[in-house]
């Protein structure tokens, strides 16, 4: 667990979207976050307070957390002169890059010497079980996706947000380094070894009240051959009583694979449900995400209607529509 | 890839079962080891020659695979004596025990002052890359099971056996610890990390001759909640052209997992062909192999006739009556 308020780290990024980790954490936890630290040429900005390390320490800042992408596959000098500086300052640093601050011998002598964690959210540091398939009390929502990056991660903190907004009890469970900086835990299911996948996603969802809703951030896709074992242990680990397809609808090939064809949502859908009933019979689909941000407005309303009519479930994009009526069709199960 | 022929390590096996990866690699690949090495009080024996390492040496071994399991989760000392003797005699050490070889400092000494292996085949030591699912040249088949333990391996090494003695060229590809020890090489699937999974299994299987078939070993199963992901990625890293389906008919419940019932011989066909087709819409299912070992001569020839009745598809215990039907199934693609 890392520990909040952070100070989000912009680094020298080249443009705002080397940024979209500090972005995440400003949209969806603005209370997690004090203020922004930039360095000279820095190009982004996530709208917080800009701030020196000293003026976030006194505002009560706990952790620097890299909100930015490094480039080149290294962490600059310049980086690591901030970085040791905010160490010495008593913050703990976090990060979900490639390369780990763990691999940095500065920062580790440096962290040791102030007693701070580095914190590589790409790495597990949990030992997890393997599943062990017992139902637990509580329920369980989980977004399942015809691609990868269609929104899923999006869709599942939209959601959150709608149901505590009508009262609901609800956590976002995430599984990724964007998602688990936002909300400061979670499992980096992609790094897991593959035996104890769905046991980390059982132990991410543990019991809970009969009335809470884990959200559980969804990875890859059923059809994605990349990943789509990372899937099936979501799906299995996780035994969600509701799943929300996501889509997005212009794309020509499944990413990365320019010779697989995205499948329907009917296939999604009927995949998916076979695959999660082996763990929860009683599991339904209840809505439809569709990430529309390469449609007009009018092609989105559109094409959001015909989805909702042939498939006969609530369709939105909750980036330009809110997710009110996805936790609307939770509601009433 | 472990140097052969190996000795056999038996050390101090309680009793029979314990050797079992020793007798797999009798059975299997005999060619591959020159004797067993047993210590006072080994209540195994798998049938070979008992050797001393200078026999063994002077007969050729290269290396000496630990073919029992170990007790009380240790490597004791006795063992120890005798693996640090085999590496100043200059064997290689090959292990697929969960205590590593290369956690053992003595061991790990030895092996540097002698400039030889220690394989831990647990533990993958390769980078595998992330699956690209681009078509490969040649031919592969996949066991696939109702559950875990019901035989995959065995089918797979019986119809490696039963395809070369027709003259069909085939590969076992094994992706599980005691697979990897009878051939000398393999994935250890299930200690590999999530997204390189599907990847992993394209490593293993290139591309080969138009006429070359590898023979995929199976892992977990797709209804098997705890290891489903592992299962999945096999299929899709695998792009199998053919699949076998694997059964023990008298489980009450899915191993480990108390209130899991067994899903049917026609739940798998449908869900793994369904799974298979994303990567290679020409899979087919071409065989049933039925683990029969607790049914009676009779009981077994009539559930076989009435599963092949019932699925259209040649249904065979490879153990009682050898895997040559499969092998026709698959010359005849």
């Amino acid at each position: 667990m890392i520990e909040t308020p952070y100070l989000l780290f912009l680094g020298d990024a080249p443009d705002q979207l080397a940024a979209k980790v500090a972005q995440g954490i400003k949209d969806w936890r603005p209370d997690n976050a004090v203020g922004q630290f930039r360095m000279d040429g820095c190009k982004a900005d996530v709208g917080l307070k800009d701030m020196t390390l000293a003026e976030a320490k006194e505002a009560g800042a706990k952790t620097l957390v890299i909100g930015v992408a490094n480039r080149g596959g290294v962490i600059s000098a310049a980086w690591k002169e901030v970085l040791v500086e905010a160490l010495n300052m008593g913050f703990d640093l976090a990060s979900g890059l490639h390369n780990l601050l763990s691999k940095e011998k500065v920062l580790v002598a440096a962290a040791e010497q102030n007693g701070r964690a580095l914190h590589d959210v790409r790495v597990p540091n949990v030992e997890y079980p393997i599943a062990n398939g017992k139902k637990r009390t509580g329920k369980r929502v989980l977004a399942v996706g015809t691609d990868c990056s269609v929104g899923k991660m999006y869709t599942a903190l939209a959601l959150d947000a709608a149901m505590k907004k009508r009262g609901m009890k609800s956590s976002f469970r995430a599984t990724g380094q964007t998602g688990i900086l936002i909300t400061g835990e979670g499992v980096p299911l992609d790094a897991v070894i593959a035996d104890f996948m769905a046991g980390s996603i059982e132990y991410l969802t543990p019991d809970n009240d009969p009335d809470h809703w884990d959200i559980i951030e969804g990875q890859g896709s059923l059809f994605h051959v990349s990943y789509s074992g990372v899937t099936l242990a979501l799906i299995h680990g996780g035994q969600p009583d509701a799943l929300i397809l996501c889509h997005e609808p212009t794309r020509p090939h499944m990413r990365g694979l320019p010779d697989y064809t995205p499948p329907t949502l009917e296939a999604v859908r009927d995949l998916s449900l076979t695959m999660a009933r082996v763990a929860n019979p009683d599991c339904k689909v209840v809505g439809i995400s569709v990430n529309t941000q390469h449609l007009s407005e009018q092609e989105a309303k559109d094409y959001l209607a015909k989805v909702e009519a042939e498939m006969g479930l609530p369709a939105v994009d909750p980036f330009r529509h809110g997710a009110d009526r996805l936790a609307e069709a939770l509601e009433a199960i």
